[in-house]
């Protein structure tokens, strides 16, 4: 017999075009089991579990939940929080499971990346020891598609659609004014992965088409071959569409650009990029000798759901499903929803288990066979792989010519914990709220 | 009875999603008329010309024509090549004649803003002085929305709608995640008018809503002011979302950044901006220590055909249809077609006829009552005028999760004009060809 209690559902890292489907897949499933009883969500992440801000999914609109499948980015509020080991990050975990028992939440469904699964694996872990029965399993939500054990992340198919799309309009723009303006670079996120970036290519249909060129962060980056790369499709097209990852390094492993100053850093420990195009077209201009502009979309890309891909919402919503049914019918525990490709045309997507703790903390790169030997572009590989993920579009409704994205209430329920406990914690919830912003940076988790 | 003969159709300057619906509504008006037997287009704007690449729209498919409705940028070829006063390039307005002669050419479609309005004026007085009868028309065409005597120009439509749900999406971005990531600072284009970032603040549905703050060139920017209008977002809603246009001056009316080096002028001596959303990230983790990060669309944000307003899409056609009436019909010569509209609820807008020389070279900034008293928004006024303007959406093809946009044949028809004179001409032409690039900033025009 299936576990009686409440469920809770969290958003974390990175928001996406279609992390809020995965979250409507768990809420529409979980109406559905009568053994669960309250369907809360954590406002902005663990933060919301720590600080006890969550809300009743009960107390939403049945169309507001059901808006959740066309509204980009994390609906019940995102957060960066890293939380570390078992030991060193002590108090938060024992945090956590007192708002856990407080609520009577016996199921936590954690949408997330590999720093997401890694928490949710320990609190998995933690709740065994403590004899606390409950269930945890991961969602996984990634535009950056480097998550391992999985064929591919939820957030991808949308991100690689809409850069696809980008290129295509912004080379055609390059194509027409390239008299002048001759070259145009376009940076792509992915930190350690070419995973987006590559994805562009999708935008060529014939030769000469944008993108002539992409890099990615899993090759080295030299500047010499660069130039000599430019060079050869100028004499051939006269125009240059040049696509960068933001993560480039040189030979040496390093970034070839990274910010400075005080907000260099995440609270991960990331470094902050974004300054690849720029870098790029200085290089362009000197030592090519045309002019290059650049095009950095941001976080712009991740939240494209005005052309979003339906494969990848529909796969999000699915793996969102998948986790209350395991966890429910099946008592499974510990474990993140995989997405496992049985072919490739007709594309069959299903889903599978892996363990959250072989997932947490693992990054899968770019394979090399899906890199031409140049380093300079991808392989027709990568095309069969990524083609099938960016199919379909999600239909967005329009009002007075823009999208009518949702907006949930998230109106928060009571706390039932002791607040002397929240402020032994430091008082981490009242510096959230007081700025609104980097406390997590000043204190150097 | 109308004047027999040719006519050629040429687009100038940056490309726009809807110039091509312009190009259509002249070559399938022009189809109409017995009078016009070839209809040639120039390939790449007034160079096409220059350089006689002309190509014979009967050539191509009827539903390659008709695809230009839903094709971004410039499918005939644009350029930035900029011709000055007769005495000074009379060189090459001779060649134009010239080639006009040459093949009978009686009727001149330019499609640009306002530089190429000066040309077409100039033109128009040239053929006038030399007694060779035709007729010149512009048709207003750019993104920034600064042509005088018009009520907006195609293309400021289809950026505005873009970046407007391009800002929604982003907003909801910084919504999710500014327990981390604070502040998002969006770059909207715009070298001197503010029409562009001004647009973006019908994203805003309910207090709260980015865009927080709209900064644009027609007010002067001051650090102190700038820096005080952060922290209050900040201290009200948490988090902060800034859309800049890319042209703001300082009290002195200097640019708050310019690039510098070899292409930082561009070959009608416009300064090459940029960089505005990164010096404002600065300023915000500098002097109001919190995280900034910064999106810069640049050329996406023009050719967004996927997400363009229909609205924009059927006035440009219109212009473009209306410019061959005109001159067919009514011996109309060295008049732009212009947008007039006849009320906001419901929209109408109809279309009227101005001089071209008084277009050419004037600037239309955005009027001071469009702008809040604070400088750092919009007013209703400015609601009222700009919401009309982005309804409705293109259809655009789909094909394997990508737009699938028409390509023109462009095969040249064959030349006519002894090469001698060409090469006379310094072999501009043959630059273009060779390099595919920069020669005109070399030439210093």
């Amino acid at each position: 017999m299936a576990l009686k209690g409440n469920c809770i559902v969290a958003q974390s890292g990175g928001p996406t075009a279609v992390i809020n489907a995965s979250a409507c897949g768990v809420v529409q499933e979980a109406m559905k089991h009568k053994e669960i009883e309250g369907i809360y969500g954590a406002i902005n992440g663990v933060l919301g579990i720590l600080n006890e801000e969550i809300f009743d999914f009960r107390e939403e609109s049945p169309g507001d939940i059901e808006g959740l499948k066309y509204t980009p980015s994390a609906a019940l509020g995102s957060c960066r929080y890293k939380l570390k080991s078992l030991e060193e990050s002590r108090e938060d975990y024992a945090r956590i499971m007192e708002v856990f028992k407080a609520h009577n939440i016996r199921y936590f469904f954690y949408i997330g990346g590999n720093d997401s699964m890694d928490t949710a694996d320990k609190i998995t872990r933690l709740a065994k020891e403590m004899g606390y029965e409950m269930r945890v399993m991961g969602i996984p939500k990634t535009v950056d598609n480097d998550l391992a054990f999985t064929d591919h992340c939820p957030g991808y198919g949308s991100i690689a659609k809409y850069n696809a799309a980008a290129v295509m309009e912004a080379g055609l723009d390059t194509d027409a004014i390239y008299t002048s303006d001759t070259c145009t670079i376009y940076e792509a996120m992915g930190r350690n992965a070419g995973w987006i970036a590559a994805a562009t290519a999708l935008a060529r249909r014939q030769e000469g088409d944008a993108p002539h060129l992409i890099y990615m962060p899993e090759t080295p980056f030299t500047i010499e071959q660069f130039v000599k790369d430019c060079r050869e499709v100028l004499s051939k097209f006269g125009r240059l569409f040049i696509v960068a990852g933001e993560g480039l390094k040189g030979k040496d492993g390093k970034y070839i650009t990274a910010a400075t100053g005080e907000f260099a850093k995440d609270s991960f420990g990331h470094v902050q990029l974004g300054g690849v195009a720029d870098v790029l077209r200085e290089i362009v201009e000197k030592q090519v000798k045309v002019k290059a502009r650049f095009n950095k979309l941001g976080t712009c890309q991740r939240e494209a759901m005005h052309f979003a891909s339906k494969t990848d919402r529909d796969e999000a919503y699915l793996c969102g499903q998948m986790a209350v049914k395991h966890a429910v019918e099946e008592d499974i525990t510990g474990k993140m929803v995989s997405l496992v490709r049985e072919s490739d045309e007709p594309y069959k997507c299903t889903t599978g288990l892996v363990n959250l703790v072989d997932v947490a903390n693992a990054e899968k790169p770019l394979p090399r066979e899906c890199i031409n030997e140049a380093g300079n572009f991808v392989t027709d590989d990568f095309i069969r792989y990524a083609r099938p993920l960016i199919q379909g579009e999600v239909a967005v409704p329009i009002e007075n010519g823009l999208p009518n994205y949702i907006r949930l209430k998230r109106k928060p329920i009571p706390k039932e914990c002791p607040p002397e406990l929240e402020l032994h914690r430091g008082g981490v919830g009242k510096q959230v709220e007081k700025i609104g912003g980097n406390s997590y940076e000043d204190q150097k988790f």
